[in-house]
């Protein structure tokens, strides 16, 4: 054991090393920095942080992360509900509110089909999605915006399964070149994809 | 403004993008990261932070971040009260004691004599050394452990001039070559010092 400075130091130093990407330097680091930062800042985070757990909470409804139940998302009246958007992770519905061009409303399944790491169909919001779905439904169309990748796809295909039966729309996201890469850095899966989809 | 997810989530991320070296990204994953963890882990770290504040204070004899006045290195009887060693950073201090090597006592300056960035020697902690090694003082020798830079270099130097006419031994860090690193990409400065100073 090494000497890692007072006993209050020492709490924060491993609270900060146990998120993910920061290691015990930069936990070391950040800690001394906060050590030097005024009251108001260090006080605003620690209450902020307990927010964090006391008033955040899944949406019944498309089980995003709200301070609400149902969330503003599915709440708010301008957005269509007759379009639901697929993801895997509530940051995945961050990047889609960011590009401000869907207007429709979400699911987030909360993982994707991985039978290596035992996450299964029923692991995930599967069953729900396809409630929402049920006789009497406004649903016209589901965009599937899985990870483009071998869970996302597995993912995709097998909610393709349970809701082409059903008669409603199902899409995926194109697939191409990213918007200001370089064709020469494009990996030949991008590439291929590219070509087969060219319009 | 783009949609940042529900308060509580913002503040977080807020929060954490205000630490150095995690930009908003960063940010953002760290707090849906501590959205998935347990209670328990993220109340820790609340508490921890909370604590810091409220529970560190320096001491008044080596201003070392301490949870006591005087801290525990000062009271520790063990140590050898008649070498002080000077470091800029309460982190220096941390890596020192990590070394294992040093059974004597510090002083923390808290900063480096930087002209630059309007860091006069009245601002660091200097004038209490040089009390500590008045009339009837136990000290023998102080060790400046001050960084191997034009500041650090600066400030041993001040301090040089001030204890130098008290009779007490005065001593450097040993410059050279780093443990472990290779000739080939040492920098020329380092290289040059590590010939003049063979042994």
């Amino acid at each position: 054991m090494t000497w890692e400075g007072p006993k209050p130091i020492s709490r924060v130093v491993e609270g900060l090393s146990r998120l993910p990407g920061i290691g015990p330097k930069t936990a070391q680091r950040l800690t001394y920095y906060l050590l030097r930062a005024s009251r108001e800042q260090v006080g605003e985070l620690a209450d902020a942080l307990r927010d964090l757990k006391d008033n955040v909470k899944l949406c019944s409804t498309c089980f995003n992360i709200s301070d609400q139940d149902p969330c503003h998302i599915c709440t708010n009246p301008r957005r269509d509900q007759s379009t639901i958007c697929v993801v895997e992770e509530p940051l995945d519905l961050v990047a889609i509110e960011r590009t401000a061009r869907f207007g429709g409303v979400y699911h987030v399944l909360h993982g994707a089909i991985s039978p290596m790491d035992g996450i299964g169909p029923d692991e995930l919001r599967i069953r729900p999605l396809i409630s929402r779905l049920g006789p009497g439904t406004k649903v016209q169309e589901v965009i599937l915006a899985t990870n483009p990748n071998l869970e996302g796809d597995a993912t995709a295909m097998y909610i393709t399964k349970l809701v082409e039966p059903l008669g409603i729309k199902i899409t995926r996201l194109a697939r191409g070149l990213p918007i200001g890469g370089d064709l020469e850095y494009a990996d030949e899966i991008t590439l291929g994809n590219a070509f087969a989809g060219r319009s």
